[in-house]
């Protein structure tokens, strides 16, 4: 934990992007860092622990992360925390709170109001449109023999 | 969102992933397609929404969507959700349900429950650690004169 909070310290220093770091271990071993990158690769899904995780799943060819565990300077925002359960690893550890997180101008918090909220009151409006016909994409998916669950 | 659901069929057919699409749109036009490729890429963060999201903003070459909706061919996971509110679109259309994913087999409904359940009382655990040592990093970053909020 130490050295993601000193990476996550060096990013905010060397303008990289926000003060957020990230370790996967394997066995005792760190098989893949991430520092957050969402400013300066112009993408807002750059946050440390799913540059991590994209790069621990590279590094072992394979979509899960069975049996590793993730260290991250401060608690996943959701975004981070919905990667983590679909990855699946043992466990996360986490250093920093969302409330650190916000006293510094992140909005974890916020987002994190707004999984409670009912979809017509978000502050980004969500739509249902055209359920029936959505069907459809899952009864190819029931049909396919061999597909891959994940 | 006849055409996301259309991409979805074709993707579950060919087996490059899940039954998912999405598109970005932006001034009435299709800036950005994706699909999910979780298992063909083994990256358990390529979900639909986050394939579109990150080629939208390479397209804009900005890390906000500001203006743009979202068609998603089923409602996002929590994981694409908080994708979603990082990316700041105008509003998303959604198809299918979680309840329609669950019965598909994915995992969407279980973790918006977990969102729910306190930290020690997750399938995956999260274990605070060093708190007071991260708080290092927050004042790295508010100590960086010209910082770039997102």
């Amino acid at each position: 934990m130490a050295r993601a909070i000193e990476m996550a310290a060096e990013n905010a220093r060397t303008g990289c992007g926000g003060p957020f770091a990230a370790l996967v271990v394997k066995d005792g071993a760190v098989i893949a860092t991430g520092v957050n990158r969402v400013t300066s690769s112009n993408d807002p899904t750059a946050h440390a622990e799913i540059v991590a995780i994209r790069e621990a799943c590279r590094v072992l060819g394979h979509f899960q992360l069975t049996g590793c565990e993730i260290y991250a300077s401060c608690e996943p925002c959701p975004m981070c925390l919905g990667a983590i359960y679909w990855a699946r690893p043992a466990r996360v550890f986490f250093a920093g709170t969302r409330a650190d997180a916000a006293a510094a101008g992140f909005d974890d918090s916020l987002i994190y109001d707004e999984f409670q909220a009912p979809l017509a009151g978000r502050r980004i409006p969500m739509v249902p449109l055209m359920r029936q016909e959505a069907r459809r994409a899952f009864r190819e998916w029931q049909a396919r023999t061999g597909r891959m669950p994940y």
